[in-house]
């Protein structure tokens, strides 16, 4: 079966999720809708952490061991920071600091980022379309016992530590989407709508809080499924489940199904949480993304489901 | 004998007579007034070079076989900067982005230039106060028979092939002295104020060409000299020779003498420009400065020039 294939995304596990599936169709029938609640400003530099790891790994850059940022990265702009006594609790690498650097000054002349961000992915051969969510500014906030922080600063320099009571997305109920976007969603030529295993809190939720995504997505004719980013009762990686946990949910497929209700039309389940009954269709299937042939599996797997429900 | 000394400088070349000068007298009585008609934008970033260079030479950072930026300095930054197709003429060390960085974030906050490089210098030890020329916006621009340039795109970009006409400061008549500047030429504690090897046109002139700058020279009780940038009929390095013939001068002494007119009350030649018939007091020295011990010696020289002024 063939059709464009729409993907909502955050940072890591969502891009291996999109890695897999630009292996399994055809790159330019994959369009991306990224997560930029986590975007922000640093040293004065524009950063868009969960962009930027998708441009990373689908132009095969990305650093696989550690999880974020480049592959043979260096450091010496965090060395001279701290000699400088700078701030150096969010770590930009050196060639990592190219795609900050331009990003902010196109934005400073007013382009949008959307279309910096295509010139970005079609530089680096990047033959999928990559939208951020909006081209207006979201911050993702969150209320914790330790005070309202900033995205980084919980996620960054806290390491999730502080326990979260509530998580908001300033600017998402006026943001419009990003040009595109809602085509996508909406294409009569689509075939599937992937929520990526990202957590839901901190990294879907910030999408679906931008009102013309969230109409869109009730509106659209292809099907979404949500890939559970719960893997045998735990997250596989960030804090998820901790989050869950704080939120007083059950760690499991209910739960997300819950969460995402009125949004998906079925949801892939990782066989390690299994038998479960859940309200919506479901399929099953090792979700653990280790290497790339997990990945096409994965995105095979939804994609199966997507079709199923047509 | 002791006091405080003023030097007037701009790059690579000044910053060598500011060392030995450094490790001839006390380096808390140094006082170095810097050039800034070379700082411009770049990608968005306000680079300062001379100020840099300066930095980078007084804390031992500096590459001195290349002659500008870092030693043991990256390239991810212009690697990645390049693949995404940015502007790579003029090229930024991984390392040397962290002073762009936090000086564009900090000029950004509204700071001025003059407190932000006092931060730096005293980051990294440095105990000669360094301050740039003014806190205002100067900028050098070349009128060449390729037309009107900016500096960096005459000097780097173009690397001073354009025949030059004339040589314009942008911004410095209506620009002021930045803070303590006027106060170390006219200091009663002053003993010599030095006038660096730096190119006259390119360099020192926009120094001078700030009017509080010039009459606090003229009315300075402490002796201004200039260290000649003139060696064997040639300079040493960089376009002072080229630019001198474009304007129809000749290269030597003299035409030195008679550009500082005005300004300077002595002259420090090189000896292989003697024996040369000056209107104005001189000394001789070997001016070349390949070790630390030539830039000792230079300094010395120029020091001692002006003590039998005094």
């Amino acid at each position: 079966m063939s059709g464009r294939v729409v993907v909502l995304t955050g940072g890591v596990g969502g891009a291996k999720l999109v890695l897999g599936l630009c292996n399994l169709v055809a790159e330019s029938d994959v369009t991306v809708i990224v997560n930029t609640g986590d975007d922000f400003t640093h040293l004065g530099l524009a950063v868009s952490p969960d962009i930027d790891t998708l441009l990373y790994t689908l132009s095969g850059k990305a650093n696989t061991h550690q999880g974020w940022g480049r592959a043979d990265e260096g450091w010496r702009f965090m060395e001279a920071l701290s000699s400088l006594g700078g701030e150096h609790w969010f770590r930009l690498g050196d060639g990592d600091l190219a795609l900050h650097v331009l990003r902010t000054q196109r934005l400073g002349r007013g382009e949008p980022l959307s279309t910096i961000i295509t010139d970005f992915a079609s530089a680096w051969g990047i033959g999928a379309i990559i939208l951020p969510m909006t081209d207006q500014r979201v911050a993702t906030r969150i209320d914790t016992d330790a005070g309202l922080l900033d995205f980084q600063d919980y996620f960054v320099r806290r390491r999730c530590e502080p326990a979260v009571r509530a998580i908001r997305f300033d600017g998402a109920p006026v943001a419009s989407a990003a040009p595109g976007v809602v085509d996508a969603i909406m294409n009569n030529g689509c075939r599937a709508i992937l929520i990526a295993p990202s957590n839901p809190y901190l990294s879907i939720d910030p999408i679906l809080a931008v009102p013309q995504i969230r109409a869109a997505l009730a509106a659209a004719r292809a099907p979404v499924i949500a890939v559970s980013p719960i893997v045998g009762g735990n997250a596989v990686k960030g804090p998820t489940a901790k989050i869950m946990r704080e939120l007083g949910l059950d760690i499991g497929p209910t739960a997300i199904v819950h969460h995402y209700e009125g949004v998906i039309d079925g949801l892939l389940v990782d066989e390690r949480d299994m038998p479960v009954r859940l309200d919506i269709p479901s399929a099953c299937a090792d979700t653990l993304m280790t290497n790339l042939d997990d990945r096409i599996c994965v995105a095979r797997a939804a994609l199966d489901l997507a079709d199923a429900l047509r």
